[in-house]
């Protein structure tokens, strides 16, 4: 191999080299190898001792039991809380300390499955793994040839075949980008349709209006069946607080439609410190678990076991305009506090994901999304959506930047490994057999290993500098902006059994046949 | 405030805005109320437990007394060894089990003070402390208009320049690149010149040679005076072992001669896995340890007590081409696991920093880095160098770079600050007085906190879209690239002893005119 190594170093192969990266920007995940999401094998970061969560705590426990939640238009969610004991006051729901604790614990699983319809594909939520997810709700799309424009419906399906084919995201996520060229009461419905038809993956519902979310449901039982979906989760809402403190009507309801089919919602205050929550970040962290903690509790009230996920989004803001900034150091260390409660309270997590507030896949993309992502993993979330394609502070979903983010999603799965430590790992025999001031490139223990030593990076460049200058001198962004459009033009369709998709069709133009466009 | 934050946000005040960012970009360090060191207030990271540390320190135990380390070149190290007691064959030295952690022990300082000519920038380097050092030892610089080329003593000074400026690093470092136009072996004086001319933070000197590393002291002793040297940490060695298991005698030497005048030297194995060193990252990281601790052995036979740092390189290889990669999640895993075996040690550490191998300041360069120093950080790293401008592995220091750099390692000061549990931060009144649903921007709480609550970038964009189309759609590099030729522009030296300064410039010019130039 030593032989190899200094033929390809001095530029002579440049035709396999060539060849190689292609292969791994074309590569698919069949044969990879890859698990359909991470099992930790490093430990969570334990930023608080147990004073310090305690302080906070307690401090969730005051906010539920003085100041309270409003549930607002929604009489069936009042009546679910008066009938549990909460003190309700008009729309303002207020807990006893320790009530929703209690219910939470009562009957929230510690983790689940949400079942894809390629088996191998299902993923554990909760506990020690963690699975990635595209970033969800942008209405604007960006690639490097046409730069800022409207999402459509194509660039829709598009993320969706994308995220099917990259090893590193385990889900086909929800609303990647908002289709604005179909209408606002219709496009649930195409979307469901393109995560099913276009990926064997996990993927997300409707949350936007009580029937889009049952409409979302009913094309889940279309593919599993009816028993299937009562018994199992086979789809995900993700709705959010209207922090602070507030849940309004549109949330609650979509989130007791899941509950009552026994799918799962993910409850996510979303706060913008010093707007939507105070400016510091403890008691910004206070308020997102007592927002989640209300959540989960009417979601064990309308139907005890059904699966949920306690939600964050904590960001800042630029206090100097008032723009809201991403990947800063602040919710950084919010996420990893609110891991810590998590597991204290027994629920699986979301939080964080590869956000950013740049507008292009630059240097400060880049770096705000991996001090995000970092934190967020080593916080033990289980659920990571925005993991790939955010730009703008979620406005725009990015073609170059979702192709650089699966390049690093796969790195976060080397680091998530963590260090192994058996008799191969720590190559006594090839120091024994290269000794002092020799090289390893030719020894038996580089040979043996050589092949699997070091995460291969898709568009990660290493080349001489004389190499990366004969390639045109590429930025990354280039770079990725080639792997997409070479990933799209070598997409193959899972297979999918010709019946349900006549079956989901059918429904599909059935419910469109029903309603006039709506186009806000 | 609200009424502020919202005319701005509309975009009527951009010449205020733009005032804002000048004098951001502009800011000196003065006034800034930033600490000349980082004292973490986060936990280090703790990846293995003690079974796991144990088997790596069992490992390095069998490196040393098996295999052994070679010391070329330098018989007085040798002599050294052998009255320590170790067994030297040839120049091959082995010690026995658990002789240089005994040896190490007995001696090395935890933690010591490296004094600044300016006595508010001393540095403590060791414990919970970290210092954050420019990159070191490229020969090439790169910056937007001028592109890659041979690095100057003009880029030299520029760079010790944009270090003093600058709040977040606490260290002017070494040779921050090769001034390649002055003289191999005259252009030490330069270096250490230009560190103590233009900036007031501590300095590194050179270990190219013994002489150098002698004339490094000794313009530190004209600073400092003989006796303070004598008795203080002024000045940094930086030396590399040749790995594997081997030290050449030019390093040595070096050790040797920053040793013996007290001085601190780090000594720092540099194993990129496959090459120097095997491809799994345990044995890398266990003979890493090994070559350190040997280096900081025989520091302590030379002058007990002298201070040292434990380094540690670890970088990968791309196993398909034979190029080395930088900022890859295998060394950072490594870095982990290093920094609780030197805890253990009882060693300050220097380790990670903001490497990447990418060629121009782009996403690549970013995601890398801010890989390689989250980890390097909660690692409890203690001198980090390659904190600002490293690019292509090494061989580039990117202006552009830099100054991304720079305000990433401000963030990273917020990060190490963790997390505030007081009354305030808790922010009980913020939530009595705003209550759900209404906004915090103009709540009492908002109005104490503001100003200090949220990281402000210096380079990181959080204008709306429009604001950023207006303002010319630029990079995160281009940015970048206004803000160091602002800083130039804008410097000032700190004030330095006339009689000092003519001190230096003579014993420069003698030690000049003694040589012939040399240009190898």
């Amino acid at each position: 191999m030593a032989d190899e190594l200094r033929r390809t170093r001095r530029g002579r192969d440049n035709g396999a080299r060539k060849a190689r990266r292609a292969q791994r920007i074309a590569g698919d995940e069949s044969g990879s190898g890859a698990p359909a999401y991470i099992t930790r094998r490093i430990p969570t970061y334990e930023l608080l001792g147990e004073e310090g969560l305690s302080r906070i705590e307690d401090h969730v426990d005051i906010l539920l039991d003085e100041i309270g939640v409003e549930f607002r238009d929604d009489p069936e969610a009042l009546r679910l809380w008066r009938k549990a004991g909460a003190r309700v006051d008009g729309v303002r729901v207020r807990f006893e300390r320790g009530m929703l604790r209690e219910l939470i614990q009562s009957s929230t699983p510690e983790s689940f499955v949400q079942h894809a319809r390629n088996p191998e594909r299902s993923v554990v939520i909760g506990g020690a793994h963690t699975v990635f997810s595209p970033a969800y709700g942008s209405p604007f799309v960006r690639d490097l040839e046409q730069g800022r424009r409207y999402a459509s419906m194509q660039d829709f399906e598009n993320f969706v075949k994308l995220a099917y084919q990259t090893p590193w995201l385990h889900h086909s996520g929800g609303t990647i980008c908002e289709p604005v060229d179909i209408a606002v009461n219709k496009r649930h419905l195409d979307m469901v349709y393109a995560h099913i038809r276009y990926s064997d993956k996990a993927f997300m519902g409707s949350v936007t209006a009580p029937e889009r979310a049952a409409d979302s449901i009913d094309l889940a039982r279309i593919v599993f069946g009816e028993d299937r979906v009562e018994r199992d989760c086979v789809i995900l809402g993700n709705i959010n607080v209207n922090s602070p403190l507030v849940y309004d009507g549109t949330m609650t309801a979509a989130l007791r439609t899941y509950a009552t089919a026994n799918q799962c919602t993910v409850v996510v205050p979303f706060i913008l410190g010093g707007a939507m929550g105070p400016v510091t970040v403890a008691g910004a962290v206070a308020q997102s678990m007592a927002e989640a903690m209300a959540g989960i509790g009417l979601i064990q009230l309308v139907r005890p076991g059904a699966p949920a996920i306690l939600g964050n989004f904590l960001s800042s803001m630029s206090l100097l305009s008032g723009a809201p900034t991403f990947g800063m150091p602040e919710p950084a260390i919010g996420y990893l506090a609110v891991g810590q409660l998590a597991r204290r309270l027994g629920v699986p997590l979301r939080c964080g994901g590869a956000i950013t507030a740049a507008k292009l896949a630059d240097a400060q993309a880049a770096q705000e999304s991996a001090d995000s992502l970092m934190p967020t993993l080593l916080a033990g979330a289980n659920f990571i959506m925005h993991s790939a394609g955010w730009l703008e502070g979620g406005l725009v979903m990015g073609y170059e930047k979702f192709m650089l983010d699966l390049d690093h999603l796969g790195m976060m799965h080397v680091f998530a490994n963590g260090l192994t430590l058996d008799d191969n790992a720590m190559a006594l025999d090839a120091f024994r057999e290269v000794g002092p001031g020799h090289h390893f490139l030719g020894c038996g223990h580089t040979m043996a290993n050589y092949e699997t030593a070091y995460y291969r990076p898709m568009l990660a460049d290493s080349e001489s500098f004389e190499q990366w200058q004969e390639g045109g001198e590429r930025r990354a962004d280039q770079r990725a902006h080639k792997a997409w459009q070479q990933r799209l033009a070598d997409y193959q369709p899972p297979p999918l059994d010709p019946a349900i998709d006549d079956a989901l069709k059918d429904f599909i133009n059935r419910r469109k046949d029903s309603m006039a466009d709506a186009w806000y």
